[in-house]
């Protein structure tokens, strides 16, 4: 369990959040930490291969200015190339969530090549460090 | 201030994310690492012993088929169930933030059993290892 | 890197997670942790000088009661003095994410007094502890 491992799980599916994971795992890659991502729930959905790239709205408080924001920053730069930045910078590894895959009736070939596996939440919990942040 | 505990707070009140919350608590009590849960705000109105199992909604990006899931999966598992479970396993606690008790006029008489007590967010940090994971 | 710093990434602009970050970044202060706050999205939005004390809304699952009980809560403290109140009480830095200022045309000139700075993401990461609270 190295101290350092940014530990970071992807829960919300909305462009603004996963967005926002995206730039700290890029971040964190960068400062040489390594980057251990759990896929749950709705951010597991996002990163089916076929909706990676749709519209998947943003936190209702965006408003229609912040939703174009957003809207125009996945046209230039995508969360999903950030995410192979990041792993191409540093240590980064993408894990969906067992238990998630079976709710939504999600099998391995489905998923984005960007995603390295599927784990248990335990198998998460023995490579975080202290600290888990949940987006 | 132990250094391995798991801080959890949890904020958000759908069905969604406090199933999240319980699998992360059942995952790291698991691994023997002791687990501090916070409950504020809709979280907290969601342990009202009358309110645990009504329908507590799901995220806005479910979509239909989601909110469906997540329904089939409260009624297999709800998430007192696990909450339940952790405490079985492992060194586990939940307390309620006070100035959330109090915002939502709730007493510890109309909290579900699970609840082990009323802590203010002083007391909170006290227990609390380097970080904490707010859902 | 301090060991004992609170890092809090403040994503959503709602007044209930605006409060509910401020509550735990005075209670940090209070316990004697460095606070490293990094406003990013509509909570960066919410820090602008002239929207500061606009109504931001509440989570969706908090419902009419929740929502009320919520502006009652600003009108007696609102969550900027709360971060006030932590800055004024102990070691606390409140910088706005480069890439949302971009993001949303926001300017330093546009930010309320009490941030203190811009920082770039691999920034904050330099001076976050293990974990990061993502609110």
């Amino acid at each position: 369990m190295p101290d350092d491992t940014f530990s970071l799980i992807l829960f919300s599916g909305t462009d603004d959040k996963l967005h926002a994971g995206a730039v700290m795992a890029v971040g964190a890659a960068a400062m040489g930490r390594p980057v251990n991502i759990f896929l749950q729930y709705w951010a597991l959905d996002a990163f089916r291969d076929d909706r990676v790239h749709k519209d998947h709205g943003v936190a209702p408080e965006a408003g229609d200015d912040g939703a174009r924001a957003v809207i125009d920053q996945q046209a230039t730069t995508h969360w999903i190339e950030l995410f192979e930045q990041a792993k191409d910078i540093g240590e980064v590894t993408i894990n969906a969530c067992a238990e998630s895959m079976e709710l939504l009736g999600i099998t391995p070939e489905d998923l984005h090549p960007a995603v390295d596996g599927v784990w248990g939440v335990a198998r998460f919990f023995m490579e975080a460090g202290d600290g888990a942040t949940f987006i």
